[in-house]
This record gives structure tokens, sequence and C-alpha cells, in this order.
């Protein structure tokens, strides 16, 4: 089983061409999409009890839901704005509400989970989290800006006890000072984990172990809708190839890296989930082959 | 035989580690270099008398200099700046002299060259080239976004004859007004060329033709110096490698494009054309079998 952690959000998202208002997102939202393609996934997160029945079902069908907590009160939400070359987004309003003062609580029924990601929630939250799960074959965190530059010990913490980080360029820089981002895959991996993927939007994503580097590049697309939630997808697609082959072998973690893109790629092409809604296992077997052929040589 | 028509320039470049005062720079003088590793390679550009010996010495040691016209006046010098993460260039002086009021004459001996690149002139002086060059297997030419917001005409009747267009992500996106360079690409197809490739840094390069698109990576580098001339150098190997195989097959323009992405690796490891002077064929094939590892899946 999948285990995953993090945000649950009504995003509003406005790009050059249209504004989507209160449509699902957060980082546990597209991660779990996305990876109960590949196996079996356990949500934990949290709602305010007016977030849509509808997406509830959306959640349920897809997704154990035994860890996924409604409480009174409001949904966290999160408006933002792409500009003109969808390249860069304008935060316009956070609204944390429940998910300000929320504590993950692993329930029993997961504890045994294998694979383990944590996204986007404080560094403090995700050690409780690690702390929940009793010996799985392999756990991943995300983090963003903020808690690089307000939570930094707790991050340290947190990077020297999973094993595998997913960072973005801008992140890895800021976390690590430095400009130049396979120097800081190498400081990170000095942190202790066994592997960091360095992810880059359109230009692909580097993963990084102690014996090799692969650096993959982005599935090309003619038409960008929406950027949100592309980071969770790459994590959900990587984790999902990974549960489903049941090794971790160094092929295995390559392949994952590449449904990372495909699955990153989906999920640009609509606004906020809506692609994986009616997305099927053949249709992204049909993009992992033409990728490979792609970039063959 | 490859035709190397550009410019030369006496390049002053400062990086947050270093100022390198009139060093060898121009595009012919990066692709000249380059493509001399993988066939012979005719230069055709102009000089000042003022132009070091040391660096004629340079030029002629490794290539067919007939086409180097040294005219009474001053070299073209070119200062520019660097900054933090080596990321964007400010340019603080542009100095044409000689390069200024130049027309691109080519020598009667260079006249049946088969493989064409003529770098960063102005797109009428392009066009002038093209006129000169009896039957040539391939033209491949590359512009910067001075000649595109203020020579528009001219280039696109370049484009609309070269078989092949070199552009890095901004120009492209400049040219065709449009922020998805795929998009882009293909606007730039419909005017004519049989391919187009886009170079995007650190990124790597996307090659594309009217049948298929081949997305490559950069190859990863912990240590850059100086990003100068990593494009031309990257057109330096693409045309060098499809010079030395002799076919425009599919399968050979894109190894070339790898090719491409190697020696602009090697361009940015020191300041200027250093890297070149002891660069061996050696070390070029062992970095493209470790590209070719790296990114294989």
């Amino acid at each position: 089983m999948i285990l995953d952690i993090g945000s649950i959000s009504l995003d509003t998202t406005t790009t050059p061409f249209k504004t989507a208002t209160e449509i699902m997102g957060g980082s546990a939202t597209f991660f779990g999409l996305v990876a109960s393609f590949f196996a079996e996934t356990g949500l934990v997160g949290v709602v305010g009890d007016d977030y849509p029945e509808e997406y509830i079902s959306i959640l349920e069908e897809r997704l154990d839901t035994r860890g996924l907590v409604v409480e009174k009160g409001r949904s966290f939400r999160f408006d933002s704005r792409f500009g003109y070359d969808l390249g860069v987004r304008t935060t316009l309003k956070t609204e944390l509400n429940v998910f300000g003062d929320w504590s993950p609580v692993i329930p029993e029924e997961y504890a045994d989970a294998e694979y383990v990601y944590i996204g986007n929630i404080g560094p403090e939250q995700q050690l409780r989290v690690l702390d929940q799960v009793n010996r799985p074959k392999i756990t991943v965190a995300d983090t963003i800006e903020f808690w690089i530059l307000n939570q930094r010990e707790w991050l340290l913490e947190l990077i020297s006890r999973v094993d595998g980080m997913v960072l973005n360029d801008e992140e890895v820089r800021q976390l690590c000072e430095t400009p130049n981002i396979v120097k800081g895959a190498r400081a990170i991996l000095e942190m202790g984990p066994d592997f960091v993927i360095i992810k880059k939007g359109e230009h692909g994503a580097i993963l990084f172990t102690r014996e090799m580097i692969f650096p993959t590049c982005g599935y090309p697309l003619e038409e960008v809708v929406d950027p949100t939630g592309a980071g969770d997808c790459f994590a959900g697609g990587f984790m999902g190839h990974l549960a489903r082959s049941g090794d971790l072998s160094r092929k295995t973690l390559r392949e994952a890296v590449v449904y990372g893109n495909v699955m990153g790629s989906f999920a640009v092409e609509r606004f906020g989930v809506e692609r994986f809604l009616d997305l099927t296992m053949e249709e992204i077997e049909g993009r992992y082959r033409k990728y490979k052929s792609m970039v063959s040589f």
C-alpha cells in the first residue's frame, strides 16, 4: 500500500484563459489520484465540513479514505494566478482553515504501508508521520520554500530520516545556497537520504543517488492549461511505479522517474485534477512508450 | 567540408569568480574550434589588425583560414557580465568595429562546401552567404533577439531558405509570439526549414522535424565557469557529427543533437574557448558514451 499524506484544498486558479473556482487541489489530492492508477493508496488528510460531497465521492472511489478526517469548519483554500507564459504563479490568498492546526494521525490499518509519501505539510508534522509508520520500504518527502525559510532545523531532521526527497530546482538552490543544482543534490545526499529528485517543470527531472545521476526531459506538450499540482503528480507516478514493481532496483527507480514525468505531463493538460478523472492505464502506458521511443538515440 | 561563417570577437567576460580580458570569442570562433574536431572546417570572418597573433595561430592550427579577413582597424569587442547563478548575462559594451560593415565573401575554394553554418550575423548578410554557396547538403543558421526585433523581414526570408534553424527558447518565443516552444517550433517549420533545434542551456535541446520531436537533457555539470559560446559549440558538435557521418538520416540527426549537448557541456567548463585547446577526441567520445548510458532506462 502507498500512504499519501498531505494537503487537501479547494483551489481557485486563474490562467490567461480561464478562472476555475474551488476545484479539487492540494498535494495529497494530486498525488493520491495519480498513485491510485498504479497501486492501492491510502489518503491521510483533513477537510472542513464545507468540502463538497462530490469531491469526497471522487476520493472515495479511487482511494482508501480511512485516513481522511472531516472537521467542523472551512476547508483549506488556495487562490493563485498564472501569468502569460504559465511559468510564474502569484499567490492571491492562502486560507489554511482546518488544515492550519491539523496534525496527521495515521490509522492503525495503514501503519504497515510500505510506500510512504509525505507531501507538503510542515516538517514537524512530517516527522510525526515518520514516528507513526512501522517499517516502510521507502519514505519520500516534499517541501516548499516556506518551510526552508521558516523551519529549517525541523526540515534538516526530516531530510536525515527519509529515504528520498523530491524538490524543485529553486527549492534546492535555496536549501543548499548554491546556484548549481548538481552541487545542491550532492549536499542533500550528504544529509542522509539515499536519493534526491530535482523537478524542473517542463524541463523534466533529475534523479541523484550516491552512485548515479539520471537526467530526464519533460514530455513536450503543445498545450499547457494549468501547471498546478504537476510536482505532486510526478511524485504519484514515481511512487506508484515503485509500489507496483515491488523492488527498488536502479532500473525500477529510473523507470519510476519517467512515469513521474508522464503523469506530470497529463496533469497540466487540464485544470486541476480533471485529466485524471477519465484517464486510462492504457493512455499512461501509451505515453510512457511514446516518451521512451521519443528520447532514444 | 564544413563552412563556418560568423563573428570573431575579443570578449571581456566577468563572472562572480573572475574577469577574463580580451579572450577569443564570437560565434565563428566557438563553432569552428568545435566543428574542427569532427571534420575539416573553413572559417569565414573578419578581424582588425589588432587581433592577437597568438589567436590567429590557434585558428590557423585548427581551421582552414582562407576565408579569414584581416582589416585595418580594431577588432569586434564584446564585454559582458554574468550574475550570481551564471544564468543572466548583462551586456556591458558592444563595439562592432571592423565587424560592423563586414559583408561575408565566401572564397571560391569553399563554394562547394556541403555543410554550411551561418552563425550570428545580420540576416541580410546571412542571405548573401546562401547566394555564394553552390549546392550544400545542409545549411543551418542561428540568430539573436536583436535581428528578430530589428530585421524580421530579412530573417523570415532566411528561415524560408535554410534547411535548419538553431535558436534558443527565448528567441523562439519572441519570433513566434507564443510562450509554448513546441508551438513555436511548429510555426518555424511552417516557414520552410526541415528542422528546428531549440537550445535550452543547461536543460538541453529539442530537435523538431515535421515527423518527430527529439528532446534531450543537458549533460549535468557540477561546475560551470563561463556559459559564453555554449550555443555555438552546440551547433559545432551538431554539424561536426553530421559532416563526419556523411548522412542526414533520422538516426544521425539525433546523435548529432547529443554531440551538440556534449560539446556545449565542455564549453562552459572553462573561460571562452580554453577547454577546446587541450580537449581530445577520446574525451569527446567518452562523454558521449557516458551521456548515453546516463540517460538510458
